[in-house]
């Protein structure tokens, strides 16, 4: 039996799915469970482990032994011999999604050097890809015969032209110390661009989308010919669209006058403003900022239903705010990123936590994006996208001009996908 | 005899118009003469002084004593003595362009208590305020009887829609510091929207455009019936597109890492990462980056002439990826804005120095604009902009759709003109 784990760590979070690959079918690896355990250190974390056919049987548990992700990692792989009565020695490959791949441009086998090289980018990234490594120790410990396999969300957007990737600054300090535009969730868009292909039976290298991937990190990014051409995030996920928590494009002095001694007055006189550290920069404007710093929740969904559709005036009260300016953010990319395409779009597809569940910012999206020539948004389709099966959902009102999908996108079952594709990882 | 003196400060230039109002004719303020003085900071520096008709007379020096601003002006007012035989006492008004008004948004007369307001803005801005406040100050004293009148480049951005305004940051700190959008290049676009308004015979307040003010510093903005709804700079300069020696937008925490003090990783690492400060930051982002840093020169058209406009394959030499970094970054914000203003444009406006002297940005800039319903661009005109008499140049084939223009903007001109029409300056 040729079983591939696919392992997606996030910053509190790990869910993992478990594929059988047959050769004969390798594009299509089947899912036999999945997992998520969430709150790792908000605890007690939540543990979820679910069949799928023909048991459909799912466990909810609340487990106070989860403290960090190896320790997630561990309970996973004991219910996973209890419960699913699957021997982990059946476990050939373990795919790993990692956020910053820096100059890997395809995925890597773990290996002593890999490993190195891969915690060292996590200086770049340290908030990103911190929880992965943690849990390729974890992996390399308990399942020592199994291949673990980096997957890179960088790695989607190696052939941004240079123009896009290059920052307006000294190319000796760019070049010396990597800093250029990466761009991430690109196993989320690899998986959104197959999935608008076979929807439009077009050949992926045909395509050109512009892809929303909006969750509690949230990102866009223009598909041309099946290539990312640009896309919203930057060296580190920080720059672009804000998140959860994340302030997105911010002026690059911001911070400094964020930080600075003197809370009345704005000021970068010596005497007042402080000394910032990168790790106080992060901490800030990754953790401290987003439409959970303007409104105190995180959850898109409460803020859409607190948030005011109707107000024309200017509004100021946090939860309209927040909402107006997520859609302004998107609507910025959207914009820009259908100019690079030179109007030439087939389609632009919602992805991600909110992305695929907030009706009201799809509406929203929508009801601007028509005067570019995308299909009108159907309100009973854009309404029941969680009832459809399938992966796609068209919410357009099927004029047949520029598409509005919606993709319940899937970045383990692309790393299972392209795990098990990979002839060089099955020799 | 109603003069106005309206004085413009950069970095390391002082331009000066001295204008003749007439009560019944307060809009149009005649033009009497201009000077500009440049390379203050790069010794000796070039002191230019022109006559208009009937004379056409012009003066060309260069001037050991001048080593600032403040030496600067009292040299113009030297040779406004001995040369135009303008007595100073006639001068009534004087119009200093300052670059961050913060909360004002209108122009002030300077006073005690506005002065150092507007000191303390400064701390904000202190590349960008600093020689138009060492400019008032000589200018108070040599001439102690007029009224010296601040006018802010952000006030025209005075009614951005608070969503676009407001980063996604903590609004407590956001508004105890004054860290949200603020705009600038506003008396450029105030004139351009005049100017254009006039030229296709609308009403300003119905007028929706979007301008490109492009020169060593460069922003663009979009207007939507006659008011500004997004420009690319925010709280500061930096942000948006690159400049000559500006980086424009960057990841947030780029700058840890380009002042990290490891040159052979890229590393946030406490022991290695430096604590930076603002004043490196600024000094870094606005002076060390932006079209110089990539190519080595700051004058554009050098690099245009070295870039190689026929490459359709990644360019790596540096001349070509400047200019494409600029046209990319150009069509980011035209494609963005053309969508914040509906697709509704009656036309996209070239202002600055580059943008009025480079055929070859507004020629690809064109190229991709046209797939927007922007006219295709007239070639022969394109190349003639210079030739042409008049404020406003259509660059377009004519053929009625979204215009494209060359405005010759002029930012003098348009404190005069603001100054002339205030009555409760001529009170």
């Amino acid at each position: 039996m040729s079983l591939v784990l696919a392992v997606n760590a996030g910053s509190s979070s790990l869910k993992i799915s478990l594929f059988r690959r047959t050769a004969d079918n390798a594009a299509n690896p089947a899912l036999l469970l999945s997992s998520s355990t969430s709150s790792i250190f908000a605890p007690p974390a939540k543990f979820k482990f679910s069949f799928v056919a023909p048991q459909h049987r799912s466990l909810n548990e609340v487990v106070d032994s989860i403290h960090d992700h190896a320790s997630a990692f561990r309970h996973f792989l004991d219910r996973l011999k209890e419960e699913a009565s699957i021997d982990p020695i059946d476990i050939k490959h373990i795919a790993h999604r990692v956020v910053h791949g820096g100059d890997y441009i395809s995925p890597v086998i773990i290996s002593e050097e890999s490993y190195h090289h891969i915690k060292r980018l996590s200086d770049l990234a340290p908030l990103h890809n911190g929880s992965a490594l943690s849990v390729i120790e974890s992996a390399i410990k308990a399942l020592p015969h199994a291949k673990s396999i980096a997957f890179f969300d960088s790695a989607f957007h190696k052939d941004l032209p240079i123009h896009v990737a290059t920052y307006a600054i000294n190319q000796q300090v760019a070049q010396e110390r990597g800093l250029k535009k990466y761009g991430f969730h690109g196993l989320s868009y690899a998986f959104i661009l197959q999935a608008v292909a076979a929807h439009l039976n077009k050949a992926p290298d045909t395509v050109n989308i512009i892809a929303l991937h909006i969750g509690s990190g949230a990102s866009m990014c223009a598909i041309r010919n099946g290539q990312s051409i640009d896309t919203s995030m930057g060296l580190t996920p920080l720059s672009g669209l804000p998140g959860a928590t994340r302030a997105g494009d911010i002026d690059g002095s911001l911070i400094f006058h964020y930080t600075s001694r003197s809370p009345a007055r704005m000021s970068h006189d010596p005497s007042i403003s402080k000394e910032v550290k990168v790790t106080e920069a992060e901490d800030i404007l990754n953790f401290k900022s987003g439409w959970k710093a303007l409104t105190g929740t995180a959850d898109f969904k409460e803020i859409t239903e607190k948030a005011d559709m109707g107000t024309l005036s200017d509004a100021t009260d946090p939860n309209t705010l927040a909402f107006r300016i997520m859609l302004d953010r998107i609507l910025h990319f959207a914009g820009a990123y259908h100019l690079a395409l030179h109007g030439d779009v087939d389609a632009l597809v919602f992805a991600g936590g909110v992305g695929e569940r907030s009706a009201e910012l799809r509406r929203a999206v929508g009801e601007a994006a028509a005067c570019l020539g995308f299909a009108v948004i159907d309100e009973t389709k854009n309404g029941q996208v969680n009832d459809e099966e399938g992966i796609i959902v068209d919410i357009g009102s099927g004029d047949g001009r520029k598409r509005m999908l919606v993709c319940h996108t899937d970045e383990q079952l692309e790393m299972a996908r392209e795990c098990s594709l990979a002839n060089e990882f099955w020799v």
